[in-house]
Parts: structure tokens; C-alpha cells; sequence
């Protein structure tokens, strides 16, 4: 891999490149061109070629990528040839879809456990997983040698845990609470706001109506 | 507001700037700098200055911008100066979840009515709504005055869905189903992908192992 600093945007796009070559590859398509890409996903030829170019040299003049190996060596960019280990606090409404949105598995992450302090949630089971009480949590992130969390609790609660995870030596957490959490800089964190593309929708339908 | 083509990456981060300014607003801070809405927002100072430079003239040298203009301001860009009706069809774990996530609500999104075909979900309440049967759906979206459709189907529905949604005359669509939907021109559409972040995680997780 190239030593240079890759724009988030771009790991962004290669997520959906190999997404998409993951699906061509099992529907026994075997080579590509960046226009193809490009349109499977929504972005131009030119950008395609320029996020590949960070991670080397593919593809050959004319003929284009072959499908396999580039699905292949995306993943291997993505941390994704080998499967995840992953631990989601908070078995409310969100979590319960967390735990069960298939996506998630395809990819390779699995979340091992799932925990909550309401003794109404500890116990009942989501999916095959039950829920278990926080004060387990240390215990079994050693058990599940995982290394990511997802928050899934309310804002009023996220920075506890968010400083649990973090005390716990997990080394990157996925926030789905709406507010921003204090972390070391050695932990990574992102956070998803389910509303933000909302309102990138609806300043697009502003734009439309002011024409 | 001037006529440049604004990137969507600063329409995702004007929403973060609007929700920080709006939190600070409800503090009662009066004035900011960009050097402090950038620390709040995990951005640079420079990005956020360029950022906004795209709707014109803020704040005044060596004062910073007044927090509450700057709120409303954002908010106008973004379309969020009025509400917005919403529908989502899909009732299961994420369309529970979405009609729960109190995110929506507090910056003006409201989802009016929820649908599926499916007998065992329908005449259920998710919060204060009641699903109702998919071939309800024109009739409600007409009487909602709703502009924007959440799909929150399985993957294998959601292109039905989003044509439905198309013809009921729908202008906008948030997709959560893990799969990518032909769509006409003038519909603005957004995915969501709940474990393209996760990716990025993985990604500098490998950076890290790699040093």
C-alpha cells in the first residue's frame, strides 16, 4: 500500500467499490472497466481511477479490471479478510436493529454480545444473542477478543460508555448517539447521524424549488 | 444564496455546524469563532470558514459569528426553516427504529405514517403510530402533504417500494435497504449504509497495525 494519506471520503467510496464488485463477482462477472464502477455506484469513471490510484496500479489499459482480484484486494484495504469481533450497548429500539441488520454479517462483523443496565431488556434475547448486563462487559470483550463497540444508548448515556469502552481497551468505537464524545486520539471514533442525509435531501429539494 | 454547486460533503458538515450552533444557542453562547464551531465539530478552522463561504458573508473579523443568526441561518440553507412531513414503509426492527429516533423530531422531521404488507405488523403501534397497510400509502402521503419516503424494507423489496414511492410522487428518498435502486432523474435519493462506517473503522484499525 502506498504511504500516503487517504481522504476518508475515498475509504468511503471504496466500501461501496467492493460492495459492488463483491455482487458482480458472484453473478460470475470477471472484468470491469472504471466506467462500469462508476456507474454501479454512483460516481464518475475519473473518480473511481483516482481513489484506486491511491492503493496502487490495477487494471490494464483497454481491458480493465479483473473483478475477483480487485474485490479481493479491496477488502484487504478495508481490514475486511478476516471477520470482526463486535460488542453493541444498548438494546433499545436501535440496537435491536443493529443486532439484526444483515449487512453487517456479509461484510464480515459480527456482533458477539450486546449489553444494557434496564433490568426490563437483560435477559430477553435479540436474534440468537441474549442481553446481557453491563457489568459483564469487561468479561466478555476479552471472551469475544473484540475490538469495536457500537453505542446504541441514549445521549444522556453515551460518554459513560463511550469511557467504559475506552477503559475496556476497545480500540475503535461506532457512535449511533446524537452528541459528540470526548475520546483519546488513539481510539478511533465515528459517529452516524441518521438525520444528516435527510438534510442533505432537503436542501437538494430546496435547491429544486428555488429554480 | 449564491449559485455555485455546493459538494455535498459541505452540506453534510453544515448540518453538523447547524446542530452544534443550535446546541450552544439553547446554552445561551451569543458568539463563536470558526476555530470553536471547528472544535466542536472535529473539522478545521479553514474548512469550516470555506464551508460556509459558500452562502455568503458570516461573521466579522476578530469577533467571530453571532451563534444564534448563524443557527437560523443554517437552518434556512438546509430547508429546516419549516417541518417536514415523512413516510416509511418497512416495519420491522430499523422502521421501528426510525420511528423512535428522537434525532428526527428535534430537527423538524416528523414520520407521519408507517406501512407494510405484512399482516403480522399491520394495526401495530410503533410510538404514537399505528402501521398501516402499503395499499394505504397514496391516499396517506396526499393527506400527510408528505414529500420525503424512508425505505426501511429488505433488500429484495426495496425497488418496489421505491417505485411506488416514484408514481405516489414522492420527491425524496432515504433508502436503508442495502441495495442500490433505479431511480428517475428528478428524484433525489440518499442510501444509507449502517456498516459503511464501520469500514472506515477497519480501515484505520489495519493503518495502525500496520505501523
Amino acid at each position: 500500500m502506498k504511504n500516503l494519506r487517504v481522504p476518508e471520503a475515498t475509504v468511503t467510496r471504496l466500501s461501496l467499490y467492493s460492495r459492488f464488485l463483491e455482487r458482480l463477482d458472484k453473478m460470475g462477472v470477471t472484468t470491469i472497466s472504471s466506467g462500469e464502477i462508476a456507474e454501479g455506484v454512483g460516481v464518475s469513471p475519473a473518480q473511481v481511477r483516482k481513489d484506486l490510484a491511491y492503493f496502487g496500479e490495477f487494471g490494464t489499459r483497454g481491458v480493465g479490471y479483473n473483478v475477483n482480484d480487485l474485490k479481493k484486494y479491496t477488502l484487504k484495504i478495508l481490514g475486511l479478510d478476516h471477520p470482526w469481533s463486535l460488542v453493541l450497548v444498548g438494546a433499545g429500539n436501535l440496537g435491536f436493529a443493529l443486532c439484526t441488520y444483515k449487512s453487517f454479517n456479509v461484510r464480515g462483523f459480527t456482533i458477539k454480545g450486546t449489553f444494557d443496565n434496564d433490568q426490563s431488556k437483560i435477559g430477553k434475547n435479540i436474534g440468537e444473542l441474549e442481553v446481557l448486563p453491563i457489568e459483564r462487559f469487561e468479561e466478555k470483550v476479552k471472551e469475544y477478543d473484540a475490538r469495536i463497540g457500537i453505542i446504541a444508548v441514549p445521549p444522556k448515556a453515551a460518554q459513560e460508555i463511550a469511557d467504559l469502552m475506552v477503559d475496556t481497551g476497545l480500540e475503535a468505537i461506532l457512535n449511533f448517539a446524537p452528541v459528540a464524545l470526548n475520546i483519546p486520539d488513539h481510539i478511533e471514533i465515528r459517529n452516524v447521524d441518521l438525520s444528516v442525509k435527510l438534510e442533505v435531501l432537503t436542501f437538494n429539494l430546496g435547491l429544486h424549488t428555488n429554480k
